[in-house]
């Protein structure tokens, strides 16, 4: 969940199945030799050019459907300097009120976004576990 | 990590490689369609006979050279029953003061005690990152 000096949210559109044209934050599959936190920094440079420090953790998410497990960090871009990577249409710095929340991508996308914003406003920086058991379908744990 | 009523630690002897007669806490990998918390309790009935509340997050470790993700949770034991499961020589509740440090089967089980009992001392309960980048060998992350 990399953030900008304005807090503003870096969102990509992305360019690939599953969900193509929809909006998400950068995330991906580990690889193998990285870890987590190396994992989600290149993604960040991968799908938006976009060269971050990573924070504290923000959401663990089991999707249970996908045999996942999504872990979501907050981030700070070091460099205002953004751009679509190969697998994303678009990216673009978002201000809270104006995330297209009727078009993220995913479930678990939309858990950390709210969390996110929830911290942040009551200025703290909490971790949130949550479970999906269906696309879609939330339930807390 | 399993505590029971006194804060006494649930520890197995591990009856399968790696790592035979050496201790660990209850671990395993994940199945589908379960989620960390339900996979960690899983293993703790199934390696301890234990039936186990699962509480706050406790340790993040990336086994980097296993390509594996350890994640440790703080748990408490339901009832103060435990009995060796298939895969373990024996189980025993351990105080803290006669951990086996010498005879801990893996470094990041090692990583999650230490930090347990300190954030203990300290009346709080946080979770920790750190990765292993060989066997044993542990650097902050």
């Amino acid at each position: 969940m990399p953030i900008d000096e304005f807090g503003r949210i870096l969102l990509c559109r992305r360019a690939i199945e599953p969900r193509v044209g929809y909006w998400t934050i950068p995330s991906g599959f580990m690889e193998n030799g990285e870890t987590l936190q190396q994992g989600a920094a290149r993604e960040c440079q991968e799908e938006a050019l976009a060269d971050v420090e990573i924070g504290s953790l923000l959401a663990v998410v089991d999707v249970l459907h996908a045999h996942q497990v999504h872990v979501m960090f907050r981030a700070r871009l070091k460099v205002t300097k953004i751009g679509a990577g190969i697998e994303s249409l678009e990216v673009r710095m978002v201000p809270a009120e104006e995330i297209p929340w009727q078009d993220i991508a995913f479930a678990s996308t939309k858990f950390a976004l709210q969390h996110f914003l929830e911290d942040r406003s009551a200025d703290v920086e909490l971790h949130h576990f949550t479970q999906i058991d269906q696309r879609g379908n939330i339930s807390s744990t």
